[in-house]
């Protein structure tokens, strides 16, 4: 049997340099964990668009939907900001996420102990913070259409379309089900169904699949913005949150910065099984492209790391691996290494991106 | 000449009994300093649809059209969970500001010192905090249209449209750069321009206005998702922040939150002057109606107090007044006492929403 592949999209600013110590780490499951990959790297985002013309070729494209993983990096940057919306880096992230059909993104929200510090949370709110949040990822007001900018009499009407299938809802109300069952079995689905029907919908669909499928699991609604202060008042009243794509995006990113550890947190984004029974998956770090300090060997590696990790999970059913790795990321980190965004305490020196990716492949 | 007009309409939960509070207080200003209104109350949202099957009668819609300001307490509560979407409580609110046509909510995000342990948050990241979020209130997807759930073959599908022309991005871009020049003149602009194209014309003309009419101000540009992050991570680097009317719903709750003061947060929503030079006016307190405490003499009056005050700033240009009012309510937070959302310290007895009215009437 020949061996998984993975295509790796390291993409703009410290992606690259956050992705080859994922590409040690991959290599040491090759030589010593007899788990090897055969690995291909490819363009995304404003890099692609450089060598392109456009943030995702077609080629690229095909390739993300033959493998068995993607794993990227970050996309984005200053430089492209003035670029026409239709080739911006971020159209690239989201045609991969919308022709790979990646419908559930998993975004953990974990406070690592020797971490808590950095939270500006304190510390009894955040310490042994343990949440995950669903964010539907290919459709509401992200895809939906009619969008643009048109004009209408004398002046311009910026538009965009919120909506939402039945089936659409159905698909990521499953695996927040399915992934409470092997959690605290607790889901919070939140909206606006208060303002929005799109979001009464979401509230009776998620209720229906609930009642016929899942009602060993404990429901609650939430509407958004309550959501959003209750994250912050209490994390830890919430084990499984599932949500639209745009509440999605900003309560997974407060929720992510809660934990103080921003520089720490993966993601995996899931379509439905291939036929070799993998689901369709793209794997990536919280953290953005970080243009501001790109290059310089201060960036940290640990969310891509940990990206790979949940790629062994979700992917390659190989979660005992995956523990190994998030075990010498622990062990790393309780050692005192530091990367630069993780200063805090006088005395201490950061360590490089090389060496952070480094110790933690000692510690494996 | 006649006193000016006040429509008090106290709504549902705690709204009628922090709204007597209030009235307390427009009385003391009636006898004590000679600011006397002409008050009239109605009904909105439940107690409405119980008493008229609708959340809000055109009666009361027009005597809200001729009055110089509405005060309402809140709306909403499980009892009406079930009603049809279109008499929900908040459709009575949401209808008083599309047709008073208030697009600038002002909402601030003020930590009282006295307060400051009650945010999850460290006293250093939140002592002293004071900015405002001024949220677009009568468009984008709270209003746009088409809206609705549709049959499409056989599943259901929501449906709900963001909507921005260009002069409702300007007008509320206006008000907060008029804002910001009276504080730190500074001014944060919040959406997704980088997915969403109404985003771009937001970003597009509030630089345009900017440039045009208010280049003395800083401005700045954040993504919504950034926004949520840097509100939790280090909220002192905002003095204004601009932004739409769904992600201000989520903003400024996550604001408001942070300073562990909700129930002291009031908010006002403006619209264009009036015949007599004022502006149409709507305050209410953030929180909601808190059904779980209704009628226990539990509910804390200082967030609809507060409301009062900036109606005396910005509708009846009394701003010495407002202040006197402000300061009553910090003296009485001095002195220690606390309703029961604001307990945490052990030994204080709580005291009832009638006493902590009566104690700030006073110390004016
Ligand atoms: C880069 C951007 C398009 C993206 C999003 O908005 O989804 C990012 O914020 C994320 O959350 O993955
Ligand atoms: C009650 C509800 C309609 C309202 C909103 O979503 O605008 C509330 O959350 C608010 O922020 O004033």
């Amino acid at each position: 049997m020949s061996n998984p592949s993975l295509l790796i999209l390291p993409g703009d600013g410290i992606g690259p340099e956050v992705m080859a110590e994922v590409r040690k780490v991959i290599d040491w499951f090759g030589a010593k964990r007899d788990l090897a990959f055969d690995v291909s790297e490819d363009l995304v985002g404003g890099c692609a668009y450089d060598a392109h013309g456009t943030p995702l070729t077609d080629a690229t494209m095909a390739r993300a939907q033959e493998v068995d993983a993607v794993l990227l990096g970050a996309v984005g940057g200053p430089k492209y900001d003035q670029l026409d919306f239709s080739v911006k880096p971020e159209r690239g992230l989201l045609r991969l996420r919308k022709e790979m059909d990646l419908y559930a993104n998993l975004r953990p929200a974990q406070c690592f102990d020797a971490l808590a510090e950095f939270s500006s949370l304190k510390p009894e709110v955040v310490g042994g913070l343990d949440i995950m949040i669903i964010r539907e990822l290919t459709s509401g007001v992200y895809f939906g259409e009619p969008r643009g900018i048109v004009r209408e009499g004398n002046e311009r009407v910026g538009i965009n379309t919120q909506r939402y299938t039945e089936s659409e809802i159905a698909r990521v109300a499953r695996s927040a089900f399915e992934l409470a069952r092997k959690r605290d079995n607790k889901v919070c689905s939140m909206e606006k169904a208060n303002v929005m029907e799109s979001g009464v919908l979401w509230r009776d669909v998620v209720q229906e699949i609930h009642d016929a499928e899942y009602p060993d699991v404990e429901l609650s609604h939430m509407y958004a913005d309550a959501g959003a202060m209750q994250l912050t008042r209490w994390p830890k009243q919430f084990d499984v949150i599932v949500t639209d794509n745009l509440f999605g995006d900003l309560l997974s990113d407060l929720a992510a910065m809660l934990t103080g550890s921003l520089g720490m947190l993966p993601s995996a984004s899931l379509g439905a099984p291939m036929a070799n029974g993998r689901p369709k998956a793209l794997y990536e770090p919280v953290h953005g492209s970080a243009p501001d300090i790109a290059g310089q060997g201060k960036a940290n590696p640990i969310a891509c790391i940990l990206s790979f990790a949940m790629a062994l999970r979700y992917s390659f059913d190989a979660g005992d691996e995956a523990q190994r790795l998030e075990s010498a990321v622990n062990a790393v980190l309780a050692d005192g290494l530091r990367t630069a965004d993780l200063l805090g305490q006088e005395g201490v020196e950061p360590v490089t991106t090389a060496q952070m990716g480094d110790a933690i492949l000692a510690k494996l």
